[in-house]
């Protein structure tokens, strides 16, 4: 047995899970725009009410997919038998991420299905969701992750 | 007029656009997965090698999406109209990206279209691919992304 909170079985269709909070600071923003999305809106308040977005200091879209990632893992994702993914199937930007928003997050397990050719392991397609401090959904993202079931865990281990 | 090389007008269906190159380290592929996705395998050589993935120390499948970024940044978006994107509708992670892999990219405009809302802007929907040294598919990301209009650009610079 893994000593893994979360193995595949421990996925139920149709659950939610927590995400917790994150805070998001205009120092990260620009930090993760210098070394990956320059562009006007990521690095300066005024660029960002300009732009079409409107708002602010508005984080890349890949920050917040990271930031999103960074939610997953502390939620649960680092005490499973995760794999990792084979990709994502949707993101949906719907809303900017601006310097001091309030991020919380859920996600709700769509489906599961074993692997036909390695049976170790199983597929849990997971719709997440991230909402800012005025309670508006910012951020969509629908996938499928790996996870070994518990008894490959435990024989692996 | 805008000064920038690229409005939506300058992309043309079916044309194909070179991203560039990008070597990946070691040092940031756990950079980012301390920030944002510490799994094992994102940061330690013999975690990475024991996992599914195998291979060796892999980079979180953000960090490409992110470093997939800073080449589409460098290689032309910098010095364009855009104005984001809406999303992402499809993003495989199809190989490990390992420490020492020296990625090229390259992209499709696959279509485009102007906004029905807002005339001055339109969306250009690309397919986008990452190969490694060994010229295999590690990635392949399809998304639209809103451009200026010249005129439009023009006026409001």
């Amino acid at each position: 047995m893994t000593a893994k909170t979360w193995a595949y079985e421990d996925f139920v269709e149709g659950t939610s899970l927590d995400l917790g909070t994150k805070l998001v600071s205009a120092a990260e923003i620009i930090e993760f725009a210098r070394e990956f999305d320059a562009q006007p809106m990521h690095l300066d308040e005024e660029a960002g009410k300009a732009s079409i977005l409107g708002g602010g200091l508005a984080a890349s879209g890949w920050h917040t997919c990271a930031m999103f990632m960074r939610m997953l893992c502390d939620a649960f994702l680092l005490d499973s038998t995760c794999q990792g993914a084979p990709g994502v199937d949707q993101v949906k930007w719907k809303k900017p991420v601006l310097a001091g928003d309030q991020l919380t997050g859920s996600l709700v397990v769509v489906a599961k299905r074993l692997s036909k050719s390695k049976p170790q392991l199983g597929f849990v397609t997971m719709r997440s969701e991230l909402f800012n401090q005025r309670g508006e959904n910012v951020f969509e993202l629908e996938n499928s992750v790996m996870f070994l079931t518990r008894e490959a865990a435990g024989s692996l281990a």
